[in-house]
C-alpha cells in the first residue's frame, strides 16, 4: 500500500497557489476571498473522491467515506489548511491533502472499514482573524461558542459566517481522531527519524498587553518627564523573553509576535501600545508560573515607568495528553519505520479535539524545523512516510 | 495695535475641522484630500485678505502684501498646517493663520511698509508621508531636490506634486524671516512669561533601523535557537532611550516613535522589525556623540543576538543661530510685555530658512507643554499677544 505522491504532490502545490502572497509564500486568512476559493477547491477534491461533504455554519468540513456500519461512531482525521500571513506550503495541509491520500490509498487497497473514516478540515486553525487560535475546534469541543470573537475591526464571527447555529460535537462523536502534521521543529530531521508519534501537546497561552503611557513632541518632551509606551512594551517584550529562557526547562517558549504602536509618528513620543504574547509549555504548571513572573514584570514595569499596563487572557489552555490507543494503532501502523515518541511544543486543533475523541497526532520531518515561512518544506518521502501510516492507522482503528 | 482674536480663533477651529481623525484629533497628511481642502481654504484666507498668492511646484504657498518699494527682498514669516496622525489644532497653525492676522492688524493700522511682507505656508513641516521634516523648506533652502523622497508605498515626490521643477529660492530672496510657533515645551508656561524669543534651534537627526532576525513557528522555535528581531528592537530602543538620557545635558532627546514588525502574527517569531528614531539636541556635537552610542549598542546587539541591524540616516542636520538684527526687531517689538530667551528643542521650517535668510522664532507658552496631541492647546491671550508682538517685528524688519 503506497502512497500516490505525484498526485498529492500536485494538489500541495496547487493549493499553495491559492495565496495572498506572492510565491513561494503563502497567505490565506480564514474568510478571506482567497480562503475560500481554497476550500471549494479542497471540498471538489473530496468529492471527486467519492467522499460525502457537509459544512458546518463556521465553515469546518466534514468529508465522509461511509464504513460497512455507518451508524457507528466514525474514525476521523484532518487539519487545516489557512495560513498566517507569509507563511509556507505544507503547515496543516499535510493533514489535509495528506489525509485525503489515505483514505485514497485504503480505497485503493480495497479495504472496506466498518466504521466510517471522516476528513475533517477545520476552518481556522491560526489565530490570524480574531487572535485566537483553532476557534474551528475549540467550538466543536464546545469550549467557546464563538460570540466572544472580533477582529481587528470590531466584525464578530456573525459577520463573516452569518447565522452559524450549533457547532459542538457530542463527546462521543468520533471513535478516535488522528492528525498527521510536519513537525515544525528540528528534532525528528536532526535524529534522522521519518515519523514521531506524539504523546502530549503543549499548553498555549495568549495575552494581549495594553500599555497607557504619555504622548509628546519627540523634540520638546524632556526625557526626564516621559512615559513612553514603547519604550515600556519593549521592556514588557524582554521579560517575556526572559521569563520563558529562565523556567528551568527547555520546553518553555515564549514570544511577543504583534505590536502595535500609537500614534506610530517618528516625532511623536509613543503614547499606547498593545503587543500580542504566547507563551507555552507542555508542563502547564510550569507555564503559568512563567506567565505570573511576566505579570509582576509587568506590574513593576508600571510602576516605575508611571504607565498603565492592563492585559487580556486570549487563551490559556491545559495541555492534552493523547491517547493509549490511537498511539498503539500509529506505532503498529509505523510497521518496519522508526519513530520516536515525542511532545507537540505547537499546538494544533487535536489539543481541542482531544477533549471529544480519543486524539493522538503524527509528526513528519521539515526541513531544518522552519514553519511559518515561505520556505517551510517537507519532501514527498517524508510525506509518504506520514500518509502511509495515517492510513494504517486509520484502518485499525476502524476495524 | 491689537489681534482680532474673535476672528482668528473662529479661523484656528474652522481650521481644526478639516482632519481626518474625530475632534478634537487633528490628522492633516500632505497630499491627502483633507490638506489639499484645508490649503485652499488658507489660500482663500489669504486672498481676501488682499493678498496676492502664489504657490510653486511641491505645494510652499506664498501671500505677499506688497510693499511701497516690491522690488527689495521681502520680509516673511509663516509656518505649516499639516498635522501628524491624533495631533492638535495650534502646532503651525499658529504660525500660518496668526502671521495672517498679523500683516490684517498693518493694514488695519495703516501701516505701509516700505519692503513686501509675505506669508509662508510650507507644504508640509511633519515628516509622515515621507519619513523626513520639512522637506518644502529643505527644497526652498535648496538642500534637497526632492528626487530622494519615497513614502510607505514607495510613491514619490513626483506622484504626489506632479513634475515640480526648481524649488529652490535665491540665498537673499528674503530680506529676513520669522516664525511665530507655540513653544511645545512647558518652560514658558511654568515661568509664567508670554513670549520666548528663539536663539537657536536644537539639532535633529532621523534614522530607520532595519532588525533582520529569522522568523519561525512561536511554538516549536526553541528559545536558544532563536534570533528574534523583536527582542533586539527592544533593546535598541531601550538604546536609544539610556543614551540620550545619559548624554550629561537636559537638551537631549531621543526616542522611537515607529516600530513595523514583519510578519505581525502572534505565533510567529518576528524576523524583520523596521523602527525609526530621532535624537536631537542644541548641541550638534553631544547630539552626534550620543548617535555614535546609539551606533555602538547596535552593533552589541547584533553580535550577541546573531541578527543583522543597519541604519538608514533620514537627516542629521546642524543646529540653527538665529539672526541677531531679526532677535532684536523681536524684542523691540515685545515693548511691555516679558520674554524669555531660550532654545527650540522641537525643529522647524526656521531651521532650514536660517540657511538662506537671517531668521528667528517667537514662542507663546501652551498648555502644560503639550503638543502632538488632541489636548494641544494655547489660550487666545496667548496668541494675541504672540501675533502682536510678529506684527511689531515684521513692521520694523520692513520699514
Amino acid at each position: 500500500m503506497t502512497a500516490d505522491m505525484e498526485r498529492l504532490s500536485n494538489e500541495l502545490a496547487t493549493l499553495a497557489a491559492f495565496s495572498d502572497a506572492p510565491a513561494p509564500a503563502v497567505t490565506r486568512v480564514v474568510y478571506s476571498e482567497t480562503d475560500r476559493r481554497a476550500r471549494a477547491w479542497v471540498r471538489k477534491r473530496c468529492t471527486n473522491a467519492g467522499l460525502t461533504v457537509r459544512e458546518d455554519g463556521i465553515g469546518n468540513l466534514f468529508a465522509t467515506w461511509p464504513g460497512a456500519q455507518p451508524e457507528l461512531p466514525a474514525v476521523a482525521t484532518g487539519s487545516h489548511i489557512d495560513a498566517i500571513p507569509n507563511a509556507g506550503a505544507y503547515d496543516g495541509t499535510v493533514g489535509v491533502l495528506g489525509g485525503l491520500e489515505a483514505i485514497r490509498m485504503l480505497q485503493r487497497a480495497g479495504v472496506r472499514p466498518r466504521r466510517s473514516i471522516e476528513l475533517v478540515v477545520f476552518c481556522a486553525e491560526e489565530p490570524t482573524r480574531f487572535g485566537i487560535g483553532c476557534f474551528g475546534s475549540r467550538m466543536l469541543a464546545g469550549l467557546i461558542d464563538g460570540s466572544e470573537l472580533r477582529d481587528r475591526d470590531g466584525k464578530t464571527l456573525r459577520d463573516w459566517a452569518g447565522d452559524y447555529g450549533a457547532i459542538a460535537l457530542r463527546p462521543d462523536f468520533y471513535e478516535a481522531f488522528v492528525e498527521l502534521h510536519i513537525e515544525q521543529g528540528p528534532l525528528l530531521e536532526r535524529a534522522e527519524i521519518p515519523l514521531g508519534i506524539v504523546t502530549a501537546i503543549a499548553a498555549p497561552a495568549t495575552w494581549h498587553i495594553h500599555i497607557e503611557g504619555e504622548g509628546g513632541h519627540a523634540g520638546a518632551l524632556l526625557m526626564p518627564d516621559r512615559h513612553d509606551a514603547f519604550c515600556a512594551a519593549a521592556e514588557v517584550a524582554l521579560a517575556v523573553e526572559r521569563a520563558a529562557k529562565s523556567s528551568g526547562a527547555i520546553d518553555t517558549v515564549g514570544t511577543t509576535g504583534v505590536c502595535d504602536i500609537f500614534p506610530s509618528a517618528v516625532n511623536s513620543v509613543p503614547s499606547k501600545v498593545r503587543i500580542e504574547m504566547d507563551v507555552r509549555d507542555i508542563d502547564g504548571d510550569r507555564r503559568d508560573r512563567v506567565l505570573a513572573g511576566i505579570e509582576a514584570a509587568c506590574e513593576e514595569i508600571a510602576v516605575r515607568r508611571k504607565v498603565r499596563i492592563t492585559k487580556t487572557v486570549i487563551n490559556a489552555d491545559p495541555p492534552a495528553k493523547c491517547d493509549a490507543r490511537v498511539i498503539a494503532a500509529l506505532q503498529k501502523a509505523a510497521s518496519a519505520r522508526p519513530y520516536q515518541k515525542m511532545v507537540s511544543r505547537a499546538y494544533h486543533d487535536s489539543l481541542f479535539m482531544a477533549r471529544i475523541a480519543p486524539t493522538a497526532m503524527l509528526f513528519i520531518p521539515c526541513r531544518d524545523g522552519v514553519s511559518h515561512r515561505p520556505d517551510e518544506y517537507a519532501s514527498a518521502e517524508a510525506i509518504a512516510a506520514g500518509v502511509e501510516t495515517l492510513a494504517g492507522a486509520l484502518a485499525e482503528l476502524a476495524l
